[in-house]
């Protein structure tokens, strides 16, 4: 005999007793709404029943997923979809009662960006933020997500992200994008193993990298490496691919050629300020 | 422009964009309600809002909270209350952009336990699952609790806790508990600056040990030290002190003397199922 719930004093939804609240029990996506439609929609719903099996929820069905996200598209010429699971149940207690799953889809106004911010390349810098090693977690967009809130507090004036290492100092993500470098023309990416998220824009460009013949390294590198870099570039499935043209003192001509290459492949859309 | 929101197809209540879902975004304590009272209610409030504010939340007023707890405590015998403040925001984005905080109190019916529970000690084994160092989070019960629900899950039968080592293999504190062990005497604790979760009752424990005499030693310690123990005990606030009987090949006549004198200063009631 649970409940009731009181928010701010008044009588709350059933939903603030959802272990999707209590527990951040859930994963999620973040899609692009472009021209009414989801951007990679099926390769979405599909990472998104992929990201919830590794922590023992059971799948939705996709096309019922497609089909809810479609209808929230519909009329849309520039938003934001996110797409979230989260493992149903109101009780108290963290063992997970059921393997059953509910359905959270809201739309968002869609960000929007300088051109320039393709063009000539982002500003970021290396946070002192560092992510806790946790393999049992690590890759999946889970809603466990207060690393990336404090992380994006008292960022410096001027820079677009912050690069986030873990506890040894090894680069592995920004707090909503992840990361790439070029070094002679080979591709690196950090291997995201035991902190860090998987966006499905990072296969993406892993995919195209293949295709274009660029040599690719998903493995841990050390900050020196990233240091070192020719190229740097962020991903997201908002934001596609921008290029970083500086990173402390880091500066370079952006975006540079492999860089271009991959952004000519990967077309995504540019969500440019009016 | 943000919304709407379905949950499970149906349009959502304003709650499923909030940031304390979003991102687990908040902070927690869980109380006894005992003959209609809130035990510690008022220190339950303080170590919420002193909690809150390691997450850069703005306090809420303890005096308001606790009339809310008050009155969803009144008429109840026994039952569970959950304070939660979350910080306010259903914008998208990891950036906090203000710096209000929302109150949610859940009312949820007690657990019941057998009296042999206190009486004889309970049985607890020492999961494989490793907690993940952020000396960021440590110590705070916050909404991020994704470790928690992995590890509650594959006990093996006949246990009630299982007890969680960080990644160096140093016992931290059980999945809902904190954990305390007597050697010599001595009482030990581990001191929870990279990872777990300080609960009040472990603070009062502290207390007590000390006006008692009880020598105490909050530090990290290693495993073999646990298995070197004469008494071991968890705590939390809805069991008060859970004597440990059993814990994989360690065995003990529990409670043990220390214990006992803790559990008798303690004064906690006891949730015996009828």
């Amino acid at each position: 005999m649970s409940g009731p719930a009181l928010f701010n004093g008044v009588l709350a939804p059933d939903l603030a007793m959802h272990r999707g609240l209590h527990y951040g029990d859930g994963v999620f996506r973040t899609c692009l709404i472009y021209e009414s439609q989801v951007i990679d929609l099926m390769e979405q719903c599909d990472t998104l029943n992929t990201d919830a099996a590794r922590l023992g929820m059971a799948p939705v069905l996709a096309a019922e997923l497609a089909r809810e996200a479609s209808d929230l598209a519909r009329g849309h010429d520039r938003a934001v979809l996110k797409m979230t699971l989260l493992r149903a149940g109101a009780a108290r207690g963290y063992r997970p009662d059921g393997r059953e799953t509910d359905r959270l889809l809201c739309r968002y106004a869609a960000p929007g960006y300088p051109g320039a911010t393709w063009e000539r390349g982002i500003t970021v810098f290396r946070s002192s933020f560092r992510l806790a090693t946790q393999p049992a977690l690590a890759g999946i967009k889970h809603l466990n997500r207060l690393e990336q809130v404090l992380a994006s507090r008292d960022w410096p004036p001027g820079t677009d992200e912050a690069l986030l290492e873990d506890d040894a100092g090894r680069p592995v993500c920004g707090t909503r994008t992840n990361l790439f470098w070029v070094r002679a023309g080979e591709l690196h990416t950090p291997a995201l193993e035991r902190c860090g998220v998987a966006g499905l824009t990072r296969r993406k460009v892993l995919a195209l990298a293949a295709r274009l013949g660029v040599k690719t390294h998903v493995r841990d590198a050390s900050g020196p490496e990233l240091e070192a870099a020719d190229e740097m570039f962020l991903t997201n499935s908002l934001v596609g691919i921008w290029p970083v043209a500086t990173c402390d003192a880091w500066h370079r001509a952006a975006p540079g050629p492999v860089t271009r290459q991959l952004m000519d492949a990967l077309r995504h859309p540019r969500l440019v300020q009016p």
